[in-house]
């Protein structure tokens, strides 16, 4: 368990803010309103697609390795990751000029092989399990001397990625609930403390998959329940809450909505048609929440976070005719 | 021939945003420092993708719309159209709260009957030729009184569609080029006059398929090539250049270029993949351009009007394996 001592505060997220600044994109607040009268509500997204590598992942990598001193990067910095998480770390890293390992699955996407390559890091391949890239990456790190960045259970990427929330908040500032889409718990802890901190009235919501729903476990058993075989569409909200995310979240969030997977599909078509912007699926779950339950949020002014856009444009969902069975 | 009493100024085109300006967006300027590295070019994209109704043509049925006098419009106005056009014109003149008519074909999209018709208009079907729309059209015009509002050889048509440029060239005052799509030449005749008048050193640069090329030809006569048989996936561009906008674009145009589908099919992608957003075939047209040929645009700072983004999402270009093809 942490200590007090690492647990992210606003003045980290204010910091991280700072630090950032000059890397990152200051996302704009979009609304819809025809999702609004499909809804009932009143909704401010914050596209994150938009943002660098296509997800909000480039904002903590980015304060993670800004924030470190130039002895301790002097050896570079590394992960495992499938995900946005290598590509966000592979370009802060080359930001700052240091090396990136990156453990990946050896039946990763091609994309993103090339994408994490393309921005100069370096990859090592392993078997798609939890143990070989703990592995690869315990090997890497004593043969490199590179810093570990967790992808989510580390302050300073958590404060990272408050700086979306920060961004919403004072671009918007009554919003009577935040949500939030929730996989290892980094966004959701980031958006919980920047949200409880700037505005103690709005209501923090989390929003998983039903098929991946260990976030919800655990904080109704009080204690962290490893995500065992999830099945969803939502590839990013796969992993399960850390030792710093559960505590943030367990004492911030008013609740967590748990969502079908014809509603994640649903709502990505529904951002796409109408919006016009590409969101992938983990970035849907919330405004799937928002439409399949019946949560008190209706006629409420609601900020929702859009995770990320990254999404295989030749394998869309709703041309697959398994994936939408039971999806009226 | 129009009177020269006929042609839209730019005084039309400030009257027109003034009109106009409390019911559309003024959409942002958007930036992607990936396209700008793959084509050499600072690109400065006007997404009307996020117009209402998806695209460019809600600003000039808008424009045609307020324009008239309420005895004028007492009747309704009428058009004939399959496109964006028939929506734009349906929710104008739903917000002036006057009945549309609109002659659609009867094989026209589902999707786009039903946009239609949510936006309260009414529907009359006709057979899929031009002769057939333009009959069934005047008999609604003869039946109702409605006023007819062309889809493009309208001066505050016109007018309207060069409010895009117009906030373009305000928001990003010195570019070198200006490059929009061409079908009618509704959209470039608005964005010529516009950028004329605002920043006389820009070069207005028309983009068309090839498969669809009657204005390219029609500026090489020098009179009006009607479009025989076009064939290209940029569904909004199958119209033939009129009496207005033959004379607006021959004189103020730099160059048509002309690109291939694999080029149109490859730009679209290329926009939706890096800036997550999701145009229509027609509107990546000008990127096309601006990738495939070799007219001096290398290193210029160019603005691209992307002027829409309805598409049926369950049909997508890259997945159709025949219209990919010669496509490496």
């Amino acid at each position: 368990m942490a200590t007090d001592y690492d647990f992210p505060t606003i003045a980290d997220v204010r910091a991280a803010a700072e630090r950032i600044g000059p890397h990152i994109h200051h996302t704009p607040v979009l609304t819809c309103e025809s999702i609004d009268r499909l809804t009932g509500c009143r909704l401010f997204f914050k596209p994150e697609n938009f943002q660098k590598v296509g997800a909000f992942k480039f904002r903590g990598a980015t304060n993670a390795i800004f924030s470190l001193s130039e002895k301790e990067v002097r050896r570079g910095v590394a992960t495992h990751s499938s995900g946005n998480h290598a590509a966000a770390l592979a370009l802060a890293a080359a930001r700052r000029n240091i090396r990136a390992y990156i453990v990946m699955p050896d039946n990763a996407p091609e994309i993103k092989k090339a994408a994490v390559a393309g921005y100069g890091a370096q990859i090592t391949y392993c078997k798609p399990t939890l143990e070989a890239r703990e592995a690869g990456l315990n090997r890497i790190v004593e043969q490199t001397g590179a810093v570990f960045i967790h992808p989510y259970n580390n302050p300073q990427v958590i404060a990272g990625q408050g700086t979306a929330a920060l961004e919403l908040l004072t671009d918007i500032p009554e919003l009577d609930m935040v949500i939030a889409p929730i996989g290892g718990g980094g966004l959701m802890s980031g958006t919980a403390i920047t949200a409880a901190a700037l505005s103690p009235h709005t209501k923090i919501i989390g929003a998983e998959p039903r098929g991946a729903d260990d976030a919800f476990r655990s904080l109704a058993a009080g204690t962290i329940i490893p995500s065992e075989n999830p099945r969803t569409i939502a590839d990013g909200l796969l992993t399960s809450l850390g030792s710093l995310t559960f505590p943030i979240v367990s004492r911030h969030l008013e609740r967590i909505v748990t969502v079908s997977e014809p509603a994640i599909i649903q709502a990505m078509r529904l951002v796409w048609e109408r919006m016009k912007i590409i969101i992938e699926p983990s970035a849907a779950v919330p405004l799937a929440a928002i439409m399949e339950g019946s949560w008190n949020q209706r006629g409420k002014r609601i900020g929702v976070i859009l995770s990320g856009g990254n999404v295989d444009l030749a394998a869309l969902p709703w041309l697959d005719e398994k994936q939408i069975s039971g999806h009226s």
